[in-house]
């Protein structure tokens, strides 16, 4: 709380809740006592902002784009420059994203920090379609979720917390490439099948399950199943592409070095797919039934109990 | 002026006298017609709104960074998502953008949004520098100046303007990317020479020249001989880095694609640093004596004649 990430008793209770220490050691089962720490920090922040994205009050999607693009544009910005949009939110990642990146090569950083940005930006495309009153059809909000769900820098985080990097050669390869799609989607049907309750109750529209019943005018139950089955579909496609990673390895000549850094590769890919679907299951986060303050701010639509966005208009960089 | 980039008779004259068509021509010899146009409107854009940059009015640097995160996001956007901030610089890049990633892998899209982020944000970072009266040293000058010239990204476009791209593993490489600096840092240096008598007139610290006579006392002539002594050896020194490149593609086991793909590579670097010299002997935009409108602008610190950037506060997305 000291750091203005949450600002009441009823915020700090729904956020204990969640258990993000749990969703950290779950899924970067590698990482010392301190990277946990600051991994743990940065989904604190990044879950905080993802709620603040769900609201729909007038003005909402001004200011959470300024956040989003002031947090795009920091890893991207010059040692000891100061942010330009200063929020709890945007300071926290600034400080996060110093430590996580230590270490790291320039690829490694530009294919973070644009995995990270291509979510963001995709968070706040769904909040104008929201504001807009868009309803995506299945396809449309497939691809979407690919990149919302946020799986892309999870998955290159889990280099930083074993401290070695996969070749380049690998991770530009379009093997590799849809290995991290099929993970990220299976991922993303899970979550929303897990968040289902939640995301009904603040009448969010972005989840598999509400647009299936839409989009083909199923029944819930029956909505629930085919998500189900897209989501064994797409874990059994991941699993017969990185059955087919050590021939890659092959012909990419590899050493035993790179092969090694390749299998921490998937594995880190693994770790996220069976950690986040564990820690799920037990978090507060996408308890079915929920009373108290977090449930009452869901039912009003206001995406979290504590508003952690600058006002609108504001610029208060130190050196303005 | 259709797109309003310029919106005077003052602004188009000057913005002809700089003559964008040759510059894109001599830095991307190979670039059919059709991509010589979209890269010369990529130069328009980038160049009137680097002169944006240059303003000093109150008010000014908030309108700047909330330009420039548009520019940083537009790449990472989702293909068919609108801009957050609409003016004629942030619509004109939405439109070169499409183009200019077209047929590129995700490692290049991730390369270049990378550096042109980078690029934005030490261009933000040194308006707020300006406005809170900083003066860098030269060390300080010469890291950000390896930014703010913008070369990275422009490298990178020779690929697309050839229909080709660079082995990643090459360019991860610490021998490729200190190629790249060192290239980066000559033109920087050698632009610093050729627009010195705009940017005295404009009031512009940000010089070599300027910032050599600051930090070390020296009068005008002794500051430019040095500049001069500086470029040549960043010269010299990426030619001994070139001349390692074959030994690279023998220890990466290049077969002869890749190493022609590496070949094109560097001839992409030298293009720029020869192109670019040529290039700023004759262009009107760093014409030693200018009088007129522009002339008139920069005398008044208003960086062009054309103020481009939407009022404060402002935030038009169709979607809203």
């Amino acid at each position: 709380m000291s750091r203005g990430l949450v600002r009441s008793d009823a915020g700090l209770l729904e956020y204990e809740s969640w258990d993000l220490p749990q969703a950290a050691a779950r899924t970067y089962p590698h990482a010392s006592a301190e990277d946990l720490y600051m991994l743990m920090n940065w989904f604190s922040l990044a879950f905080l902002f993802d709620d603040q994205f769900d609201a729909n009050s007038a003005g909402h999607a001004e200011r959470v784009t300024a956040v989003a693009q002031e947090m795009i544009t920091i890893p991207f910005r010059p040692p000891g420059s100061l942010p330009d949009v200063v929020c709890p939110i945007t300071e926290a990642w600034a400080e996060v994203w110093s430590w996580l990146s230590e270490g790291m090569s320039e690829s490694w950083r530009n294919r973070f920090a644009s995995s990270w940005a291509r979510f963001l930006a995709a968070h706040s495309h769904e909040v104008r379609l929201s504001a807009a009153g868009v309803q995506l059809g299945l396809d449309d909000y497939v691809a979407l979720r690919r990149i919302t769900v946020g799986i892309h820098h999870s998955i290159d985080a889990a280099e930083r917390s074993r401290g070695f990097e996969v070749p380049v050669q690998v991770q530009a390869h379009e093997l590799m490439r849809a290995m991290r799609n099929a993970a990220a989607d299976a991922i993303a049907y899970m979550n929303d099948i897990h968040s289902l309750e939640r995301e009904e109750r603040r009448g969010d529209p972005h989840n598999l399950v509400t647009v299936l019943r839409r989009d083909r005018g199923w029944s819930r139950q029956v909505a629930i199943e085919e998500a189900v089955r897209m989501t064994n579909r797409h874990l059994n496609l991941y699993e017969r592409l990185e059955s087919k990673m050590p021939e890659l390895c092959d012909e990419l000549g590899l050493d035993a070095d790179g092969r090694r850094s390749v299998d921490m590769g998937v594995e880190g890919i693994r770790n996220w797919i069976r950690g986040n679907y564990d820690w799920a299951l037990s978090t507060g986060r996408y308890a079915e039934a929920k009373a108290g303050a977090a449930a009452e701010a869901e039912r009003k639509g206001q995406g979290a109990v504590d508003d952690l966005l600058p006002p609108i208009g504001t610029f208060e960089g130190p050196l303005k």
